[in-house]
């Protein structure tokens, strides 16, 4: 995944433009995603597909014709989305259009202005301090054009058409953690995914921020239906424990799950209930849809102070984070791919557990009979009312236990899985 | 406020009679009551009401013809809806016939007898202990005769026929907490009111206490589906922090902004679980009628030492005591006016705010942006299910916030208020 | 009691044999069960009745003719189901049908082996140690034959047809907390119940434990519609607090009654949630049926260290323990046959509580009323979803309290019985 990353990492992304389509590209050579354009001026929601952003140069330069500041150096130098500009301004009109970070004298920020046509530089505070009183050329050599915006979208079928939906951003510049981080574990985890015989559908998404999201839900309103579980994946290869972020409704299976594999699997895990600002859950979480989507994340952005920096780099991210953000992704969807609700065929007092074989049948000592009791549990909470990660809240007992229970219920013909209506609905209608 | 109070105060009310007429009158120079009676004998649910009690004149006698308790000094000297009286005691007679307070023995205390036919003198403990071995005369010139119950109704036309209940008790002899501060803020609130632009419509109710209540639910069960939040204010002179008393229902509009209200503005206020013990809204909150009624006071009755006492007298209330009451009132007044539920006429995905001027365009950076995340809470929860209060208590942004954030959005229709049923019925039928 | 266990101690008991019957034969010269014969073989959900198992001596002898080990000093010597065995034996072979505990080296350890045909001893593990290189006579004479599952049945039939179920373990041979205990204080119970007027039916059971609450659920499925409070009583002679073991639902009435009873009367008792192991509210509660019925008992099975031993003698169990046991089912039971729900019949307003003699009608002076607010808590929460118990709960006042102001309030004709479906039917069907 790391690897991945370096490659990706030089190239100038933005939510419009080449770099989207040359990480595409990149990705592609992993997972055979189909990739999506839309036309600028599409209308999607209450927004607009804007026009499509490409770059090809970028500097200010001094009196003395010395390029100071440089694209070709960092591609967070220039604001992102910057209408083309081509002038002399003196020192006092130039600060207006600069970005820089006092308190990290050595970081370039990253600033976007996607909605407003306006130019600017990003730099490092020590070269805003070293600016004298001069007349400088400022130059960006970009297009602002109707053309597309593209998105990717890799769906591997499974026995059922419920879905899981991982959706992750692919409109950040070079920097690692936000998002290349999220582009990476998804791309590997699909890659996982695809040799595996799965229950649910799995759906990834590489879709530039805001407008991405809005621009594919626009489209793909009949296919949300099918969404069972969905998770925004972002910030995977920084330090910190594991954060989880609620969907919008709170209790759902994917927040179930989430909060039962952190709780297993991690020390240091945080769970936030859901607000209406962070990642692309503020879409698909928006009233009118309301889907069961989380986020999973490591430390929150704006919480470190890399974020949105060119601190945010490839020494930044190591592999292990990378790798432990796959593997809890791993575990996350091992319960998924497992986590049923199902019937007692013999609803009616215990079944005879003995004649089957499951049960110690020399009686009247009581030890530590924890996988009869694991039986007995998914047994009685088997009435169509609990998933398996009920019973193991009701029970205390791990879910290992619990589900090798069920299927040993399973093989004896004792259990049947139920099937229910899937429950996503639009909540909201006018 | 208090100025009001001063010239309410020498009266002597009960539940009927002149008393009643007179204070009326006086409020009615504040704001246009209008006066209703009933007769005796009327039959209100289970009760009838009773005989119209009025008083001229009472005393006790010695021997040697010295007035040693006259009613003229203190209203309270009597036992409220005392019968006639014209006879000479001895003094062990005429013990059984008094009421003092030892542990005050300064303080008259306030005692009534509205339903069962008696009479007595209230006097202070050193009155009662210097009285000696004698023969005593003790007048009453008092009369109970068929005649009215009175009170008062205000009602302020609003927008809507949705109603806010305000009630107050008029049946106190001279003491100023109970209840001369609830009338004197109840007046003053309904005078500011009628100068106002309303959503709610106002209904003030002036009625003595227990039988007024009753008969005026009796005289109006029609209105009572219209009324959607309620109150009784009384004991709001004295000392004290605020206490709020929940409604039957427990979780109604009033008692959330109620709440609200005292959580921003008050220090050191208590918020109690209803009990059918306590003011009307043992009436209001009977289960025949579950109304969303509560009770602002500040330190409840029963748990002050001058209460029931004459020493509940214009010293024992300050003016600045019925100004924090007033300025508490209208704050609850002014939550209860805007705090509706709306929806997001954009549902599905966020509105674009950047192209109405309501969103930083200069994406990038993280800091303070308070007020689009008020902006961003409203959208996501206006689903018609969640009161402005609601989204205060999930994002924890305060009310001035939230509500400005609605009517930000509400000039840019991207809101719509939600209209719902009035909620109340009688949840109780034979 | 204790006499009644004395008589019933010797026998030995199984889930089927002359055992149940000569025990139950003593009960009913106590209370007129009917007793009921299942032949073997008979199809009972998934299970079957077993062959009846009989026994009439069982020895080890050392080749010295020595009985080292006999059935007739102790009925736990033998496993429990024992198959016929006459042979001779090398101490290695004879070990491994031998069961003793080391940590209690004089206590011989309870075994059964039901359902799997299969012999052994149980011995102390001083006998054990003394077991010298020898050939061993083993001898049992049991028979393992077609015949009956027998079990008991009382029914006290009230003023309806709602049922409280009493269910209790007749399986158990010389152990006294576990089961005595429970068939003596039930006993007992029923012995009380009948002479007195009720309202709810009784219904006790005593039955083999599982295959008999099996038995019992298979034939009499018709009736469990009426079972609106069941009860499993045992293990209530030993030492330790109660507890209460709740029933699947968790809050039924039968849960209600035992946590407020456990409150006011017992200093240390627990209560837990329910978990499909222990007694036979593993049928009673399996999802296709899932009745109220919850356990009482003191020291849960395997809580004690007497547990299936043969120190679980007439000296471990005092007629104290069985007392305060049989007390506290009384208690239970008392609040059962009162705690209803009513409606309040004018439930407009207050009544007129001092018209009836009710209510103080000396007012102004707010003194400890603790009656006169019971009444106005009943009158207020009584519309029909309140029961007594929730206005003890929700008022804090005791329940003695409460239920006199309900039956103060029904000579009045102010409240009246609220009639109500009975609750139960199977929650689950395939």
């Amino acid at each position: 995944m790391h690897l991945l990353m370096t490659e990706l990492f030089p190239i100038c992304r933005s939510i419009t433009g080449d770099g989207v389509t040359q990480t595409l590209n990149i990705i592609k050579k992993d997972i055979p995603i189909s990739i999506h354009k839309t036309s600028t001026g599409t209308k999607v929601f209450d927004w607009e597909v804007p026009k499509e952003w490409n770059i090809n140069e970028a500097y200010i330069k001094n009196s003395q014709g010395q390029k100071i500041i440089d694209f070709a150096k960092s591609n967070l130098h220039v604001l992102n989305y910057s209408v083309p500009v081509d002038k002399s301004v003196t020192l006092g009109d130039l600060k207006e259009y600069l970005f820089s970070l006092p308190e990290h004298p050595d970081w370039i920020p990253y600033r976007t202005s996607y909605y407003k046509e306006d130019w600017g530089f990003c730099i490092t505070h020590n070269q805003f301090q070293k600016l004298g009183e001069d007349v400088y050329d400022v130059y960006i050599d970009s297009s602002l054009k109707d053309g597309h915006l593209t998105y990717a979208e890799y769906c591997i079928p499974g026995e059922i058409p419920d879905e899981v939906l991982i959706s992750t951003r692919i409109c950040h510049p070079s920097m690692c953690n936000d998002n290349l981080s999220g582009i990476c574990v998804a791309t590997y985890l699909a890659k996982e995914l695809r040799r595996k015989k799965l229950r649910y559908s799995y759906r990834f998404l590489f879709i530039p921020g805001t407008i991405g999201a809005i621009t594919w839900l626009s489209i793909n309103e009949s296919k949300i239906k099918h969404i069972k579980y969905g998770l925004i994946v972002s910030l995977l290869g920084g330090e910190g424990g594991f954060t989880y972020k609620r969907s919008r409704q709170g209790n759902t299976e994917i927040d179930q799950v989430a909060e039962a594999v952190l709780k297993a699997k991690s020390t240091s895990s945080k769970i936030l209930d859901f607000s209406p600002y962070g990642d692309d859950e503020r879409q698909f979480c928006s009233p009118g849809f309301n889907l069961p989507v989380g986020s999973l994340m490591r430390t929150p952005f704006g919480e470190y102070q890399e974020y949105h920096t060119s601190a945010d780099n490839l020494d930044f991210v190591t592999p292990q984070a990378l790798e432990a953000s796959f593997q809890l992704l791993r575990d996350m969807i091992n319960m998924i791919e497992v986590n049923k609700k199902y019937v007692n065929l013999n609803p009616k007092c215990e079944p005879n557990l003995g004649k089957r074989g499951l049960y110690n049948l020399t009686g009247g000592d009581w030890g530590g009979r924890d996988f009869q009791l694991a039986l007995l549990w998914v047994l009685n909470l088997s009435d169509g009312k609990h998933s398996l990660l009920d019973i193991c809240k009701a029970s205390g007992i791990d879910y290992e236990s619990i589900s090798k229970a069920a299927s040993r219920l399973l093989e004896h013909q004792l259990l049947a899985e139920h099937h229910e209506e899937t429950f996503n609905s639009s909540i909201f209608s006018l």
